[in-house]
């Protein structure tokens, strides 16, 4: 274990803030964006089933015909790197067993012990939902990603933009997410570490207070 | 600035798992929980409208209220603190300007330059959803701070563990939530650094590989 003080972290947490403007120059080296990438990996979800598909796009002309169907944002063709966090479609039984077979191997356990953690999903996320709710389940679960992605970025003093302000079914087009059946829950945009002069531009927060029982 | 190394986050990273079992002695030190607080309201949402309320339930008796309606999980009554992500149920005009409000004030700015944003938020938030998707939208954003909350407790090596398998509003009654327009959509259960025998419970990882365009 090899934690950080609380200071740290609020500084950090402080710090960032939704980068407006990225300058195409400031590049993320390439051992901080392998960092991040691998933060995006180890994101928690429920049941561990990770119902998602993180997209980095990085072709120029791609990111270019994204910017139209993202209201104009230039975040999408000017950030160093772009992150399109995507949901499998309709999660389905083959889903949850491909999941589960890869537990077998990764923790070497056999996969009749996990029936009833099969039963648990199969019964939770299937039957208990429409396909609208299980979309809704699993969108959920990118926007834990997003969360973990923005504070991880701010850790490393890496500036992040999450843009929700998309034609999700555009983007799904233009990737080829759509024929994959996968789907566009929302976009960040990340760049190397802002220039004093955007420093100063960062707003003040407004942060609204806990509740306790 | 304060960065942490990128071999710190991922070492924090790989630690963190959903602890499944919490002794009800191992309590999180003041200084912890109220960075871990503060850390919560600095997560960042959708046009900074922060559409939730997080609820750390303190009294004891409520949490073991909340333990039957958790399908009997001991977390919610053993762990050192228990935050509720909640969200406004149906996100209004007023909530709005109650931001914008807040704004002027936070950053000395006239409320008629705030004009085109305000339109913008009704445009999208208000006219361009249903109640449902109102909803949907603010739980996506409660999601977001679910995961800065993981990931900075990771880093703080506080144990968390997020509960999705909860009856919502059976919460929203229990706390007295659903009376004041707030629902509950997940909750965190957290607790002072695992003891040593519990690292070595912490499950391999099995995360899925990101895809490049």
């Amino acid at each position: 274990m090899n934690t950080i003080p609380t200071d740290q972290l609020l500084n950090q947490l402080n710090w960032r803030y939704a980068t407006k403007q990225f300058d195409p120059q400031r590049k993320i080296s390439l051992p901080d964006w392998t960092a991040l990438e691998e933060s995006l990996v180890l994101t928690p979800s429920s049941f561990g089933l990770q119902p998602w598909k993180f997209v980095v796009v990085k072709d120029a002309a791609l990111r270019e015909r994204l910017v139209p169907v993202s209201w104009g944002q230039r975040q999408v063709a000017d950030a160093s790197h772009l992150v399109v966090f995507a949901i499998k479609r309709d999660l389905k039984e083959q889903d949850i067993d491909a999941f589960l077979n890869r537990i077998t191997v990764v923790r070497g356990v056999s996969r009749e012990s996990l029936g009833g953690y099969r039963e648990m999903m199969v019964g939770s996320l299937l039957q208990g939902r429409d396909a609208g709710g299980r979309r809704n389940w699993a969108a959920n679960q990118a926007y834990i990603a997003l969360g973990n992605f923005l504070t991880s970025a701010a850790l490393l003093g890496i500036d992040a933009c999450p843009l929700e302000g998309i034609e999700a079914a555009k983007y799904d087009e233009i990737i080829g997410l759509g024929a994959q059946g996968l789907a566009t829950v929302v976009v960040a945009a990340a760049a190397a570490k802002r220039a004093p002069l955007e420093v100063l531009a960062a707003p003040p927060r407004e942060g609204a207070p806990l509740r306790s029982e």
